[in-house]
């Protein structure tokens, strides 16, 4: 899978509202009514994960997640890390 | 709950392995089959850290979950934190 742009990247991200590029990742940080739903979150995420076998970074404190993605054999941004910003967004929106 | 020393908890941690002091946290990670069982686990500690009402900061990565404590409240490390330490343990084990 060959690396985007940051160029590119910045450009798509304009069509996924939360979500930021950081140096070679893409994050975004959601926020649910206490821990356990934000635990259910992350659980919700992994049979869709688990089928693209590319696995973001996920940081719980307390009722937020931030998500991260980044392609580390890539060294930098791909189509994968973008789909995998999609999916998430969709588990979140009960679209996926 | 009154904020302990840095000796204090480094004592304490002695009888802890795996769980170090970095500052005002203590932080264990924990390794794991793959990404479900990793999620798994992080759910299995949501019943008891809701009933002690403290809360950890976990780091999910790929198999792997650090997890921290912390007393924001109290500006440092209190029992909260070493009782929440033993408590994640004992989910690992699968005592708890």
């Amino acid at each position: 899978m060959s690396k985007l742009t940051h160029a590119d990247v910045d450009a798509r991200l304009a069509g996924l509202p939360g979500w930021t590029r950081e140096g070679d990742a893409i994050h975004k940080q959601y926020t649910f009514a206490g821990f356990p739903e934000a635990v259910a979150f992350v659980s919700r995420l992994v049979p869709g994960v688990e089928a693209a076998d590319h696995h973001p970074d996920l940081t719980i404190n307390y009722r937020t997640v931030l998500v991260a993605y980044s392609t580390h054999s890539a060294g930098g941004l791909t189509e994968k890390d973008l789909a995998g910003a999609r999916f998430v967004d969709e588990v979140h929106a009960g679209t996926a």
